[in-house]
């Protein structure tokens, strides 16, 4: 098939998410329903049975060392994946890398957002697959793992696409220069604008989202030209191998050499992204993951444009409600949707120390506090049920920090372990409650499913320290309660200040740490948190410089 | 005059300038010849009696300190401009840009475009008056002064405008999310996008180019709600204090603080700009200037994002040519331009040690070299007509550079002092063009009217060469000679992997030292020449975050 005949076939979806991401109004191309009637009757069968074929093997992508191995993939879930992947050496798999970058580069906007837009279509098919290895790395329950894993990974990245592919063309490829000259001829000028790419692609992934939070930098950094280097964390490989996979068979078919997309899969024990993000070849990097190490690549890899997701504290402010129970289930299914290990999940609840009025009336701090545990209590209070929303621990770490607090005497509820059948081995917990007792205590990320409730002398001094740590700490999401339209506005004058978006008494099915693909912008890339927001024109279009020619005609 | 009055007063420019930045066709907001018939009969004259008006005086603006002044600019063609600046306490300064700059930041869109469309239009009534500020501050001839000075620097004010708005208005202000639940009735929400702008943006002026340089983050930072500082060069403060004058006039009858647009002038003996760059509230800086004080912000001044524009060494490469005179006189032209005091004059310039085909034959390296310096000596001859070509040589270290290398014995064409009853005063020089010895002589920018011919072994030779100094020094234009469309096909390769834009050919009225506005994009942003573009949309839409909120509806 020539690759104009996969952009022609995709160009419609393109076309429509353009326009999405201007209208922000709600669309999606690729279902978030697992259902067999969209995927198909025996797709998850056949997702879990394609997972299942992987483990313990090697995986081959046709690329990498020969001889040397890594992978120590754990599911959350309790076993290990027992998957190999080829290790690379580095001046090799770079040298591999610049030797084809050109002819992607050279290639239109058309016939990369054509390639782009098939992969994402084959991805989206495999959503399955992907969906058990996504919850097989991260400990995602199979819901979560599907949606976020799969079809909403898949939108955010088409999004970038659309905003990289809209801005490349926003610019004529070529025109025609007709300068008058009064009653002489005119000057005119051929003039020619190249679309020319930054270089390598460097996309370091997480281990909570390897799919969702890699897809906006592959996909930015693909149609506009650029060679991606995949470096997965070396917990969660599986879905950027299953993902690189698919690019480089597209790629393959379609005439490109293959490493224009590769796989760097590295171990914990000898970590190589430092080593590869100072290279003067890599000229662009997308990192989620901590703030010490996204921090360490803005300020080293000087020779690469760096768009960072890091941690933020997420804070949540109550000043008062008319729907207290649909305030309190909202906010407990927050804090427990995978176990709080979402960069957007709260982590602060500011509560005035005099209470607040609800349509059930005066409540107390410790009554607000109480009935936010209730909700939990009664969302988790069947094991199997809780499984299903908490999903596994990711890794030791968070585990061992949920103890380690949970010993304090200031626990409103206590993290417990769910023990069912059907998750058995996996390492499930419920997430822990606590009152402040001093700001140093939850001045911090504290990742997993930790929760602290903060008095405060009135909603105003919520605000105000709400704005301090958003400017200390960065934050990607925040939420206010309130009957009133003048504290919602002064909320959003400081959402604004500080630059943290604002999502304003959800009740209902919508939670503070969900964004939508063309709706919603994850992160604001103003504040500590993220320098980059999921997708603006800013995040796509420094990938690419415009090279001029121009000639008399 | 209400805000929305002067949007809609001049909505038709910026959208012709938005369509322009699209199609880079032709087109000019500000027409560019200082003729009686459009700007006015008595225009000229009116301009320089203000331009005299200035002159051994305070220029009042109503800001900074009352008691302590800077100001000792020197006209390059001989005399003091005797004017005096307040100078700022940085504090008091930031201080008071601080306290108003959040009117302006909640200010819609359009209002910020009208208010600026406003300001520009203002500037280019009054471009007579900044051309005589520009011309004796620079010394740039009168028409370059009023040309690049006035209009063409309004019209790169306006492109960078037009792409910031452009930007802004890509997404939605609101929007109403409505997600369908099969058969329950959909979510709703209520979202709202709020253009918060980062903070103040600093501008930091060149002597050279005070106003062409200054305009385009001038108005993007303006448009997109930032406040600003200019920073001119010490030696170049009046362009810059008129057309701060003129935004904080327009500022204040639109109701704003003036102090949105401030000026902050400082001495050649007491420079400020390091101190102001580093602070906290600067969140943007733009620079044009030395590739050393460039790179020390971008280093350094890490909380804020830094354009800048810095040196290069630019090159034109000779291969052949079916009108060798035609090529002679351009490139004669392309070096006496303001003695070669523009980022883009080229200093190198390539031509095989075996000579080249001409449609006068076969002409020798030594034919060639001799031919430019031959029309350069053409052009030059008379000294009046070389003094309005040339203009002045702007600062000492120029001329000092210029007269150390012209006592080499590899001097070509030896540089001439210019000097006309009507230039008494003035330094003007002629270019000094070299054959050269030694990579070394020539691998660096030495500004000025001081040009290399350079032996090659043949074009392929000359290309590598080109490529490698644009790596590695950087460059904002390059140029070459070619009948052979295979060589112009290499050479624009070429300069795409190197990141600079091209000009084939040139033998008529376009030079290649000169760029249009809404045409050609000045800098690439990918040598280490500039690390951004006048303009595009990598150059506006960082200036700016998207915060949102929502709400169920």
């Amino acid at each position: 098939m020539s690759d104009s005949s996969l952009f022609m076939r995709h160009q419609e979806t393109l076309k429509r998410a353009v326009q999405a991401s201007k209208d922000r109004d709600y669309w999606t191309a690729y279902p978030e329903m697992p259902s067999p009637r969209i995927y198909g009757e025996t797709a998850q069968k056949d997702g879990e049975r394609a997972f299942k074929a992987r483990l313990n093997k090697k995986f081959e992508l046709g690329q990498g060392l020969e001889d040397k191995e890594v992978g120590a993939e754990k599911s959350p879930y309790g076993f290990d994946l027992g998957i190999r992947y080829s290790a690379s050496n580095l001046d090799e798999l770079i040298d591999d890398v610049e030797d084809c970058r050109m002819d992607w580069a050279k290639a239109s906007p058309e016939t990369r957002a054509g390639i782009c837009l098939e992969i994402l279509d084959r991805i989206n098919k495999r959503s399955f697959e992907i969906a058990f290895s996504v919850m097989h790395t991260t400990g995602q329950a199979f819901m979560m793992a599907f949606q976020a894993g799969g079809p909403h990974a898949q939108d955010r990245g088409l999004e970038a696409l659309a905003y990289a592919f809209d801005d490349m063309k926003r610019t004529a490829p070529t025109s025609l220069w007709t300068k008058p000259q009064g009653k002489r001829d005119p000057i005119v000028m051929e003039k020619k604008f190249n679309i020319v790419p930054r270089g390598i692609g460097l996309v370091v992934g997480c281990s909570t989202f390897p799919t969702w939070n890699s897809y906006p930098g592959l996909f930015a950094n693909l149609v506009t030209g650029n060679a991606v280097i995949m470096k997965p964390h070396p917990m969660a490989i599986l879905p950027a191998a299953i993902t690189v996979e698919i690019a480089r068979d597209v790629l393959g078919e379609e005439g490109f050499d293959k490493n224009i997309v590769t796989l760097l899969a590295d171990s914990v024990d000898a970590p190589i992204t430092k080593e590869i993000a100072l290279r003067s070849e890599v000229k662009l990097i997308d990192f989620t993951g901590s703030s010490f190490f996204g921090n360490w690549l803005e300020e080293n890899a000087r020779q690469a444009l760096v768009y960072t997701e890091k941690a933020g504290v997420n804070c949540v402010v109550i000043d008062s409600t008319d729907n207290f129970r649909g305030m309190t289930s909202n906010l407990a299914f927050t804090l427990s949707l995978y176990s709080g290990q979402m960069c957007t999940t709260p982590q602060n609840i500011f509560i005035p120390e005099g209470g607040i009025e609800t349509d059930e009336g005066h409540k107390s701090f410790d009554e607000v506090a109480g009935g936010i545990a209730f909700a939990m209590e009664k969302l988790l209070g069947d094991d199997e049920r809780a499984g299903h929303i908490l999903g596994a621990i990711q890794s030791e770490a968070t585990l061992e920090r949920l103890e380690k607090i949970s010993a304090g005497d200031n626990v409103i509820a206590a993290s417990r372990k769910i023990e069912s059948e059907i998750f058995k081995g996996a390492i499930i917990r419920t997430p822990v409650l606590l009152k402040a007792v001093d700001e140093k205590s939850y001045n911090e990320e504290l990742f997993g499913p930790i929760s602290f409730f903060v008095a405060t002398k009135n909603t105003d001094a919520s605000l105000d320290t709400v704005m301090a740590s958003v400017i200390n700490n960065g934050a990607i999401s925040f939420g206010i309660y309130s009957t009133s339209d003048e504290v919602l506005d002064d909320a959003e004058d400081m959402a604004c200040r500080a630059g943290v978006a604002v999502s304003f008494n959800l009740c209902g099915g919508v939670y503070v740490n969900q964004t939508a693909a063309f709706s919603d912008f994850h992160a604001t890339g103003a504040n500590p948190a993220a320098n980059a927001a999921l997708s603006d024109t800013a995040y796509v279009s420094n990938r690419y410089r415009i090279v001029q020619s121009r000639r008399h005609k």
